[in-house]
């Protein structure tokens, strides 16, 4: 099976307003919830594609009860959170039918006790043996050390598990330490840890930070991948129109998909692309559109570049 | 027993940010969250004065039933509610810590079928005669009729239990028609209801259209009560400062409490308005400070006014 890990999973729901206004009373017109976090998403992508998957980190409350009787419903999802003390998050976005923007609330997470860390640890690594791909993804909620990534990386290497790493931040810049075999960060994460807004220069920066692969997801430019065999530039073959709420996840999932099934990289960076594109596409966000997932792959172009690594 | 209904039931969750700001991604710094809906919040006052106090109407889903595990946990009050098919809806109220605004985003609730809606008719009815009064606060969800306060009014008119009404819009233009004895507007209600912004014409009006007494709450003016033994108007000691929701629901408590205690109108306008004083100056919003609940009762002026009507 692919483990995904989310630390700071979250009941992610989704308001519909004819027009946000601050300080004004809304009815909202529609509401949407699932469960969420990126590995959670990762994983809904990995299930949908026919993966086996396990999905772990921490759920708790009453919002953590709720996520996971929906994960229930979610066919070759295996659900393995551990239970904390705490309440999982909620995250909001309100959407504003008249503008088509986002407006995006998210709580912190539960507190997470040095005891329940612990046990998070060891129930990780008995999960490994098992694994044949784990995704590390997303925030880390209070109480668990900002490094907490670097340490899981080397628990999974040490047991010959590979790893992708997707995060932010101060979680970011101290789990890379723990060398990635791929990193996955977006054009913003890239630049505020390596300071470089270059694409080129960012990742090969990155790279020498300890991934074994960078993967730069570039908003509707693709990817861009500097890996050990090579580096490539994959892009949708055309401007996508739609929500690119979770086309970053899916682009993970990709990934993972491609890693476990031994593909060359420019075939893990097509399935990437048009994952992420075929989400951008679906009238439902976060979900991909099937039909348009396999005609995409069909038409995502890969380019390989000159390494001045 | 206090019966208090309410058809709309919410889980009113607080989200306190730095700054909103439309289309941008917020970290909520702090969350708060509570059993609602105004019947559910007149009933939580007159729990803690020491009422018996029942609450009807309905609650589904997960929040209904995370609603229901709240109310468990409130001394004095017994749940009554009935369960839906449909989820119970959620308010979310963003406080912008810089402003001090709040932005409200109201889901529309569950749609009740006409099934749910014959069951509850039986169920209160069943319940009214442990009533000493009844209370039927605020809107109504989708599916349940708009003339549904005039058929609960009658109801209890029939049973013999005295009646306050307290909502809006079309609900209480048709609602009035059941001739409540009690009718609870604040001042935008009372404008809309009767076309008229100045206080005592449109008291008047309101009665005129059937509702035995007219409380009007004007803020930070205190009420203005036009009643068959008269017409008083009830003012807090001083500008008070704070955070007025809840206070309308705490004034229709203390009116409860004041009729089921057989006190004169000027008594029970104090108690309401030292109650709803005491909510403003609360640090938690929608509870009252009971310490300056006690002190209040002495200083709230009640003036009889000449009657026009």
């Amino acid at each position: 099976m692919i483990l995904t890990v989310t630390l700071n999973t979250a009941l992610d729901i989704t308001h519909r307003v004819p027009s946000l206004r601050p300080h004004a009373s809304h009815r909202v017109s529609e509401v949407a919830e699932r469960p969420g976090g990126k590995g959670i998403n990762v994983a809904r992508v990995l299930a949908a594609l026919g993966h086996e998957v396990t999905v772990t980190g921490f759920a708790g409350g009453t919002t953590g009860r709720i996520l996971r009787e929906r994960l229930a419903d979610v066919p070759g999802l295996v659900d393995a959170l551990l239970p904390v003390e705490g309440t999982t998050r909620r995250t909001i976005a309100v959407v504003d039918e008249t503008s088509g923007g986002t407006t995006q609330l998210n709580e912190p997470g539960p507190t997470v006790s040095p005891a329940e860390w612990s046990a998070f640890q060891e129930a990780y690594a008995a999960l490994l043996p098992s694994a044949s791909a784990v995704a590390l993804c997303g925030s880390l909620p209070p109480g668990v050390p900002v490094g907490a990534y670097a340490g899981l990386l080397r628990t999974a290497r040490a047991a010959g598990v590979p790893t992708l790493l997707d995060t932010s931040g101060a979680a970011l810049r101290r789990g890379i330490a723990g060398r990635p075999d791929v990193l996955k960060p977006n054009a913003d994460e890239l630049a505020e840890l390596t300071g470089s807004h270059e694409p080129s220069t960012a990742t090969r920066d990155a790279r020498r930070r300890g991934a074994g692969a960078v993967v730069a997801s570039l908003g509707p430019d693709g990817l861009l991948a500097l890996t050990p065999e090579g580096r490539w530039r994959a892009t949708p073959p055309a401007r996508l129109h739609g929500n690119p709420t979770g086309a970053g996840d899916s682009a993970v999932a990709g990934l993972l998909s491609g890693l476990v099934d031994s593909l060359p990289w420019p075939d893990r960076l097509t399935r990437a692309v048009a994952l992420s594109a075929a989400t951008v596409l679906s009238p439902v966000a976060g979900e991909f559109d099937r039909p348009a997932y396999e005609e995409l792959r069909e038409r995502v172009s890969v380019q390989r570049e000159a390494s001045a690594a």
